[in-house]
């Protein structure tokens, strides 16, 4: 038996979702919770990584656990949802084939960079978004964006450190959400390389703060040069918000 | 030289507002942040007291430095952001008459109880908002709501173990705003009574779920029975959201 968990969490306390020795991790949460519901060992397979401190809406595991005990999909929720710490909440569980792979058959992924532009922090979204205390050229910021969307070679906006060697990836899509003082950093694409949505967010930053214009954008990804691009925005304001097995159609963007 | 403070906080770290041997509280980071700002001990006077795990949003306090050091009234809350923790920050500082008093000259006060809909946990709004995993009559609260407007003896809405003797207050004002599963009751009145609003909530929510009628409600506050209201809901749903020096009018509603 092979379930599909929709998962969101918040990342603030764990080390990344990918298990590890020296410290929390959301998988080991999801492996813990999933043996104390099965009562038995499960193997927990991850749509991804996500780095310390990162957030996810639309988490996507599988679930297999090393025993015959048969639970309705929609009762694995429940039972993991009364384990798990309430910064980790299972969304939806369905029943999916063995030959279904979480992070191998992923067609499509959207992540969101939020930040929030006053004077002062907001102390409800410590943790959840970047602040950023002065004016910024949304327009400015908004055109840059465009400029991302394609199929391009983004080793400029790959932090070192990766062993990825193809960083050809497809963006679908890239726009801007502005409600008052938040804004909403939205990328849709087909893979991301090492860190690649907070370097692009730095870099549209530096647009918005007048540091680089719109059009810079293309000559920073044509360069392939790290140093071009702007700098690694913090974890805490990346959230993982879409994971889709489905082909991208337009009507997603 | 007297400064009013604007602050907001999540409440979840504190024990509350008011400053206690055993445990952190939102007054002792306020005096610590001031100190270190004014570089001598200041006296911190909340217009109120919040309980343990209750945020706020338009918190007041006055700061009065034992020295006379004087700082520009913006210079002060961009000092002590740098000296506070996340989860607390001062909004606006703003110089006020000595005879000014951050608690006494309070004309109005205003609430918010957060809790949303849904089966499964929502990780963002944990200790933000009060979880209901069932379908709530909203027609209904918001009916109810409408009864507890008005100056009444509100002793049925009072926990015990407060010294309080005059029970009468006015509610100016008692209504509920609605986002997709988010459900705020929003409750302005002259004075509350301890544990009131959240007294108020379960009441409100056990209308909700068919427990209670609406007109109940009027019912329970002559009674000035306590056992006839319903369960205080948790402290982590409650917002301190609005504080006023200026006489209710119409027009705030």
């Amino acid at each position: 038996m092979k379930y599909l968990l929709t998962i969101a969490y918040d990342g603030r306390r764990y080390h990344g979702y990918q298990i590890q020795k020296n410290g929390l991790s959301i998988q080991q949460m999801l492996c813990e919770a999933a043996e104390a519901v099965f009562h038995a060992p499960c193997a927990i397979t991850g749509c991804s990584r996500t780095d310390s401190g990162v957030h996810a809406l639309d988490f996507k595991a599988t679930l297999e656990p090393s025993c015959d005990i048969r639970i309705p999909a929609e009762k694995v929720a429940v039972a993991m949802n009364t384990v798990l710490p309430e910064d980790i909440s299972v969304l939806s569980s369905v029943v999916v084939p063995t030959e279904f792979h979480a992070r191998y058959d992923v067609k499509w992924k959207e992540y969101r960079y939020q930040l929030y532009v006053s004077a002062a922090r907001d102390p409800f979204l410590s943790g959840r978004a970047y602040h950023y205390p002065r004016a910024l050229s949304i327009d400015a910021m908004a055109e840059a964006a465009t400029h991302v969307v394609g199929t391009h070679d983004f080793r400029a906006f790959m932090a070192s450190g990766s062993d990825v060697t193809d960083t050809v990836r497809t963006i679908y899509d890239c726009h801007l959400e502005v409600d008052k003082s938040r804004i909403s950093i939205v990328v849709s694409g087909n893979g991301f390389l090492y860190n690649m949505v907070r370097i692009l967010t730095g870099t549209l930053l530096s647009v918005a703060e007048g540091k680089r214009s719109p059009e810079d954008v293309p000559r920073i990804i044509t360069s392939c040069d790290r140093t071009q691009a702007g700098i690694t925005v913090p974890p805490h304001g990346l959230y993982l918000s879409r994971v889709s097995y489905d082909e991208w159609r337009e009507s997603h963007g």
